[in-house]
């Protein structure tokens, strides 16, 4: 199954711009970044929960935001993109 | 439906924090802004027509990145949510 991970947090501190760095790195373990907190994730149910696993295990709850959205399969269907695919330097980005 | 936009836009730039607050005002005459760049919106066909006429009048596809995602009903199941619904302040960084 595809699914979207979409994560806020604060990078203001170095504690928040530390934790979007590892939470990028969970969810670039196993899917594709198409935003700046926006990551595919083709998994099967499985590798879903070790990922919600090493993710709550990131976060902080009371700061950030997570989300998670499960699409239908044939994804293609469900999916529009327009513009660049990647619009910012990632990493630049969390370095501000 | 339920649809998810993600949007990403350079905001180093009066223009690109111009265009997001643009986009952000569209999505929230629909939507609900969740994130700081992620808004759910229940629109029918018609009403996601006109959205998406209305986002792609503001973003710059060479700068920008817009994607949207539709969510298979009942919309409950394909959807987690962890930590604070707002983990910032949206407005304050449209500013920053």
């Amino acid at each position: 199954m595809l699914v979207i991970i979409t994560y806020d947090v604060s990078t203001i501190s170095a504690a928040g711009r530390k934790r979007l760095r590892r939470v990028a790195k969970v969810c670039e373990s196993i899917g594709q970044r198409v935003q700046n907190s926006v990551f595919e994730c083709q998994v099967n149910q499985m590798q879903l929960e070790e990922l919600e696993r090493k993710l709550l295990a990131e976060i902080h709850e009371k700061e950030d935001s997570l989300r998670l959205y499960r699409l239908t399969e044939p994804v293609e269907l469900h999916i529009k993109e327009y513009g660049n695919f990647r619009a910012v330097d990632f990493e630049g980005a969390l370095v501000l």
